[in-house]
């Protein structure tokens, strides 16, 4: 055949073969093969009155209380899918729940689109689509509408899931990135690299066999109780991708403060920690998918810090530092022998596709 | 260097070597190379006070009037990336705007999520967020909201986009697929398959040249008008992937009626029809980017046509059928010598990778 002819040849339509074990390209068409995937999977494990009305957009109504919404997006294509203590669905949920509650605000509502390599298991999407349901149902929120797309073997990975989120902000209520001041206390909801560290272990990278299983997680409920009993909550953050580090930095030249954090109180596992003096990585830019940095009135500090180790995601919170001046922009660590470090962001990429 | 070796030194830090015409992996790892993509390139161009506040979620205020929101997301993969008449940009854009408009209602804010492949140009990515922002522009939407992956090269397709988009339906508007009811009329706002026909000459795989360019465009200003001028409107949708045929047959079930489109009314490109001969593809089931569906009583329809007609994106507009019957669930292709075919969802794929 020359190249032309099995040109053409590859541009007719083939005829229909089922594979019902794997995704065929035919899953994206939008034809039958999509309708069939997304009624027998998405609709199936996701059912909600909302998705199911099956329109081109999902109709939502508001709270009528006054308030924002607040809305935010994520790309997930953490590498290996399915790793000790979650999976790629479960990230996709927490990950975007997350990024609403860090506003001080309620996840309602999630959209999820697939990007799916031919050949990927229905199976494996299953259990994925499975997990994404059982973190909603923890976070608290649905999912309204989806997209599904199939890419040929090859051009892909498996599964990539974007999702976007949507959620509602009381009036009143203002937790910013800006908002750090002079004074402000420090807190860490837990350990720093846990995640970072499992998805390693997946990979099979440590070259020896580690306990600690990734700690991601929705965290909007523990903060929604937070916020109710510690109203003055300043800044909210998670430490995800470029780790507590560049998250600071973040914070820091957002509000125009110096930030000082004590590296003896940075809770950080045995085992995490060896991982990094064995392979020179650096926990303070490890990535976490269930902790979240608070910044907020000294006075705040404690209350806070025995709301957050009452909860199962805020067992190991503890404060870790203070905001020191009210410029600058720069965040500093103070070493056990009293010398303080600049923390710059994370240079380069020290674990790619880790979310 | 043992198989061991080479693992352990991959995941070590490597040496921040910047290429600034490429992306790479550090890019995607939310430290500084993304923070100076996010603002030499993102921000650039997409530049709003929303977006620009740089928090996890976008905070966005609501109309005051009484109505419901509306939320759509679409992942995008089209290859190749440019062609005739259009980006991935530019459908990324429009087909989340598109389907927040079928609905009746006005699309205000978009999403969006970039899974880029290691190695790819900085100068294509410009050009495409350009291409995002002139459609945004047309259609008078912001992006509020983004995030930005990197996949290793060979595990991806130079770029994913995903977009969601979220619009405000106002009161008593109620334009929905089930609406559907015999004696409507069926409209379509111009020719079929130019987007499908588009990206196949873009691939090389027409063996000849064609003039055609993608029909891709936001329609959501025509639309708009549409409703104002003709309030009746019973259904509106995209024949996106899947083509004017799956189009219908979805709205033949979620209505529960039985259509009937003439074959010798639909609007198709000579060189379409060319294209569709000789490579043995239907017209009815090739992707459209910038063409709707719309049913509404018979007693509208000339309005509506000259109102469409008028518009740069309908002047084509044509009646092509008619809903003949409230019940059966079924699309019948009336043929020039008078038989009826019965119209299925596609099956299979025609073309992978449309959009």
């Amino acid at each position: 055949m020359t190249e032309k002819e099995n040109n053409s040849f590859n541009l007719v339509c083939p005829p229909i073969i089922r594979d019902k074990k794997n995704i065929m390209l035919g899953h994206g068409s939008g034809g039958l093969l999509t309708h069939e995937l997304i009624n027998t999977t998405f609709k199936k494990i996701f059912t909600n009155p909302i998705l199911d009305e099956g329109n081109d957009g999902a109709l939502i109504n508001l709270p009528v209380k006054k308030g924002k919404l607040v809305v935010s997006t994520d790309a997930h294509i953490v590498s290996p899918l399915f790793y000790p203590g979650g999976d790629i669905g479960r990230l996709a949920v927490s990950g975007t729940v997350n990024d609403i509650a860090m506003m001080g605000a309620k996840p309602l509502y999630l959209t999820a689109s697939f990007i799916i390599e031919e050949g990927f298991p229905v199976e494996s999407l299953e259990k994925i689509a499975s997990s994404m349901k059982i973190a909603c149902e923890e976070a608290g929120v649905v999912i309204i509408a989806g997209d599904t797309k199939v890419t040929e073997k090859g051009k892909g990975d498996g599964l990539y899931i974007s999702t976007t989120g949507i959620g509602w902000l009381p009036e009143g209520r203002n937790i910013q990135g800006q908002n750090a001041l002079k004074g402000d206390a420090i807190i860490i909801s837990g350990t720093l690299g846990d995640h970072a560290t499992a998805i390693l272990q997946a990979r099979g990278g440590l070259g020896f066999q580690s306990n600690v299983t990734s700690d991601i997680a929705p965290l909007n409920k523990m903060l929604e109780e937070l916020i109710k009993q510690v109203q003055d909550i300043h800044v909210m953050r998670d430490p995800t991708r470029g780790g507590l580090g560049t998250t600071l930095v973040e914070i820091a030249k957002q509000s125009n403060v110096c930030i000082q954090i004590e590296e003896t109180n940075l809770p950080i596992k045995k085992e995490v920690k060896t991982v990094c003096e064995l392979l020179g990585f650096d926990p303070l830019y490890m990535a976490n998918e269930g902790k979240v940095v608070i910044i907020l009135p000294e006075e705040k500090c404690n209350k806070a810090l025995e709301i957050l180790q009452k909860h199962k995601y805020g067992q190991n919170a503890v404060r870790i530092g203070t905001v020191i001046d009210n410029k600058q922009s720069r965040v500093l660590l103070r070493t056990p022998l009293g010398s303080n470090r600049v923390i710059e962001m994370l240079m380069g990429e020290m674990l790619p596709r880790i979310c």
